[in-house]
């Protein structure tokens, strides 16, 4: 049975994953059918092995994720947090504010990803 | 045509409203047959009459949001925030964090509510 701690943990997991480019760690707290909207207002990226290739493909960048506020549960089956994607670039440091939302099955894996970001969501310091 | 400044507008809009309880001027960003689901988990408000009657009662509560950081955008049709709603209590202060996920109809007014908090997000100072 799926819990609010086990939810918030999966998010800080993911945090965690994708700060040390571990993406093993990363795809096992995806369900196999899950789904992926980041940005939320593109096509979905459907299933483990779409997925896998989107976030092998993130982490090149580099990019540091850094939580803005404690992450949220909820009274159902979705957990939520604020944060900046921090991304190194040659043109100088560029950060992202996004809120990820991830819903998850019975089991705590995640199924679902949805992140809210758009362009004035983007900062680029010169 | 919805913009991403203009959801991000009504976001803010929404907190001011809510802290100065002006029940109108918040009712006025909901299109008529919007949802709110708060704490998403529970039964949806359904239509501007039951968003009414929540926020009346929400508003007796004193609760004064938070910012906890800049709200975000989207590529898509919403925006979403996470704050914290302050509440003075006989017991003490109560802190609610919360994460907002609003969708909005071309015309820029809000069609559907989330707010994303669990037992976990509630803290009593004594």
């Amino acid at each position: 049975m799926r819990t609010e701690t086990q939810m918030k943990n999966a998010l800080q997991a993911y945090v965690d994953a994708y700060n040390r480019n571990d993406l093993a760690a990363l795809l096992a707290l995806y369900s196999d059918d899950a789904t992926v909207e980041d940005p939320y207002g593109t096509p979905a990226k459907v299933g483990k092995l779409a997925i896998e290739d989107f976030y092998r493909d993130a982490m090149l960048s580099g990019a540091v994720l850094r939580l803005s506020a404690p992450i949220r549960g909820s009274m159902g089956d979705s957990a939520a947090m604020a944060f900046e994607a921090v991304v190194n670039t040659p043109q100088g440091e560029m950060r992202v504010r996004v809120i990820d939302l991830m819903t998850f099955n019975e089991a705590g894996l995640i199924t679902s990803m949805r992140a809210y970001f758009g362009e004035s969501d983007i900062e680029t310091a010169h």
